[in-house]
């Protein structure tokens, strides 16, 4: 019942290098605040920030095997999400696996579990978004499946959607949803660089957004305290 | 049942200065081991260093709404401190709250919850102490409180009292005690610095403090092990 | 019923500065996969990187007072390994302690618990592995042990263990066993040039570890899905 | 955005009653060790066993509002499954709505958050499975969605699919696999009948699984040990 | 530092009583959802309900010593209210101090640290909300306070406060406010007797709240999906 | 590298029995506090109490294999007691190894990990300490060890060591400590004997235990606070 799927369609690269300059709270909110990842998923060094086409890989607890078949199926611009069957976390990947993904154009793994060698993958500047570090080592005894869909840290993830990563966490888009989501990402950018301009020279939110009328209805009131002595 | 409380009295500027140099743990010593925020609160960048008087806000559980409202009650030299009324690790604050609090002076972030757009953060230099970093956004819906009281953390604190933060992480100082624990502290120090002298040139705390009598007396013995082979 | 040992054994400290070199994983798989303290134990900065000879400190909860008894067991080399008889996070070490360590030419602290004073330690580049950071203070009213056997982050340390700390966690190695542990690990370092240089030119693990047959053998399928549309 | 899907189908009810006889161990064997939710999934009372098809609700954090949404769209033999979009431990659900579903025939509760009342829950034996037990109250501020597809402690739910709970937790069978893996699950509970006589009767597991040889084949050696005295 | 308030001054009795009825969701929704302790304070047995004044006990980590002090203050249907000044989960409490607070008339301990001997607590029926269980001992060698201000699992209680805590966790009641409380609490428990018949006859919440046109207004849809076939 | 230690010497049964009787909180403080497991160590029902003699086993993460191989090891009054090589919350054991454990007259099942089935073993009687409960399954594919010695939820066990369990968690007393321990136990379980009644009679623990003097010698003050009012 191990399988590898081999035909996977991936989100366009150019669609996703634009998704790595906006970030992951902008492409969060432009997907109607879906798709996050566990706020636990943090990367091994900062800053940090990628985005592209996920390869996913499901593992047994403890054994790391399937990451050597994971890597096979990645193609440049890929981004490898793995996660165990159950609450694993060992360290699973560490430089050598990073020397193949790199030697195959991998931008990130992104790991529900553990992860070594942080101090050589941050040398390297290989980008890591793990839930723990831990030099625990894994063994090759057990089968998983490459590609197919996965729930990591709460998300979940088909192969080809697209996964973007940075300081604040790992967001995955729906492949289909990927052009859409850019479109609101970008009109949303544009709307805050006026407001952050506003906000920059004093004004403040409750005026800029018109909020007052709004908090006065729901009942909002302004007093002085006698306590304040 | 919503209210903001417009008239709290501060913890004068000059004083919260000098605890910036002295730091958190001094600042928790001088005040008689009290006042401690939990230690899950972790600054987004290291260094960074802060005091100054606490304007308070309670939130709902993902709803960032009296974040707005709270800015306004801001003046320079304070430190916002908000806390939702129930476990919540959503992202409560970003760039443009941070864009906000800075042009109204303010030193800093303290928030029992989330934080995003870290990376933005940073480079601003704008230090927030959170719970957790977490990209997922939060609404608009439902009232809270400014300038109450609340527990943020595990520590009450009241608008108006000070708040030291830096790497170690936060501690409160009620507002009408922080003369008599500047003093505290710095007496602290200047002890501080002989004894500091007396360790760096290799005498023993044992004898520094004069510990040797009380160790004998509570029933401390020097032995030598035969299992050491 | 407090101890304190003061004819322990140490690893040759030649032996322990070939660990530090080799750092936490590949000791960690040299020794058999055993001796790994918990993933929680994290260095206060990175990098961070030592190898030295244990001695061990039994603590009681919020009380650092045995702290000051290990200082004088301490020698050049040493590494100084503590942890309290149940649960805490206080801040039981900070900088004045340090200075204590650095004038006896110890290398670093492992303790499962809390450490304080982080900035000062940073730049003092003392290295501390702790399960938290905190500013809370201890007291010195109850007697411990100083060399005796503890269980530290999930690891057990005799004194004179070899101690083995970097980014990736803590490890310990019994002492009698370093010198075997030491010839398999650079055993291992040797292999791994050979294959680094493989991976990094574009060879698949599946082929440098001659993997694909024993994935047949357990079931492994190679398949193309009807869902990528 | 919000939305409450009306048509959804559900898991045949006599399909689901075979179900809550073979318990979530049995299933989640049956399934291929897929769909189970985390462990954090406990029942507020012991013993308790159900099976029927999902009603969903995603919630906003704090809010229960659209709680009240999806009653509606219950019927007999339905388990309603609740998570709010980000982690909150409020208590969402008391005795009230526990007195409406019993009124539709609904038979239990699974909630990825808190759950209150539990004294009275228990009394009128209304299961419900939880991540805590909170007194802490919610409001009805913001809409959520109902019989979309999301994701319960970990375990991916779309409307209609089987839920099974037990003692031991809750797993998840997609609607349309729900026949295979009823009869998987017969097939596996003829075959433990008569091993689990077997093994009553003194038997060993290694030889009623005839596990010995690819035991020895592994490398299991038999040892005597000269440390025992 | 370390002090014992001899003139408290309690809830009445009879009011307290009237609590215990209610039980804490009832009292926590009608003081505007305030003081509760967090949900990890949990009973030892169940069911169990009771509510009574404060006396509180502030601890050192890892010793019980100021609980025998505090046990002295204690009157008939006081509630012992108990918290480390750092996290510890040792066992604090156990069958000897249960014998002596029974004999004073004390109705149960709320601890947020552990206890011992529950066999021995559940068979004498003294209710004890602790966040743990462990037969870890404590030592008698540092001091404490008995009935200043402290703050329990995140809630503040005031010597004298009123405690309730039933299987949904823990409330507290500032002792000026409970009379207040009071009367809301039964004006609540009336109107959920009408909503109660009412939801258990089978009519929806939707209705019995008048909730639809609000929710209309919020944008909530009802729609049919293509999906489900 | 794997193995099975097959000539372990035992605690002797009479002296195990006695200890069951004695309970965890007597055990641990007659052992000089030393030897408890984690407080998350839970029994599965409650009431439960056994002591006899450890068979160990060392697991895999996520792969029971083992514990079928030390079910042959077991003697009747054995208490079997396994960890995982790392952290697994997995259901490793139910209730066919219990069956067979059972059989052999094995007391208890004590496992750093996870267990399912706990309905029938509830019924069965057959008492289990876990860190949790989960239905997820493991495999049979990598080996461990039997009878080495492990650390299990903190404390260190080796074969043959004496394991007492009740509802206050889990204790483990060196084989060659057993009946210096069990004089100890109950020479202590004498004293509280006319301790209890003393205090069952109203007498104060201050005065039983004679604390005044040296509670006032270290600075205990009793005062009468203004702010009762």
């Amino acid at each position: 019942m191990s399988i590898v799927i081999t035909n996977i369609r991936r989100t366009p690269r150019e669609v996703a290098e634009q998704f790595a300059e906006l970030g992951v709270a902008t492409t969060h909110e432009a997907s109607g605040r879906r798709g996050l990842m566990a706020p636990y998923m943090r990367p091994i060094y900062r800053p940090a920030r990628i985005a592209g086409s996920a390869v996913t890989c499901e593992l047994a607890p403890g054994d790391n095997w399937m990451l050597h078949v994971a890597v096979e199926q990645c193609e440049p611009g890929d981004v490898l999400v793995a996660t165990p069957t159950s609450d694993c976390g060992d360290g699973y990947f560490g430089d050598l696996l990073a020397s193949s993904l790199v030697a195959r154009g991998v931008l990130a793994l992104i790991i529900d579990a553990g992860v070594r060698d942080v101090a050589i993958l941050t040398e390297m500047q290989f980008p890591v978004w793990s839930r723990t570090i831990s030099a625990r080592g894994t063994v090759k005894e057990t089968l998983g499946n490459v590609n197919t869909t996965i729930v990591c840290a709460g998300a979940r993830v088909q192969a080809g959607d697209l996964i973007v990563a940075d300081d604040d966490g790992v967001a995955v888009v729906p492949r289909l949803d990927a052009e859409t989501v850019l479109a609101n990402a970008k009109r949303r950018e544009e709307n805050e660089t006026e407001i952050r301009a506003r906000l920059e020279s004093g004004e403040l939110g409750l005026d800029v957004y018109g909020m007052r009328g709004r908090l006065e209805a729901k009942g909002l009131r302004y007093v002085q305290s006698e306590n304040q002595k």
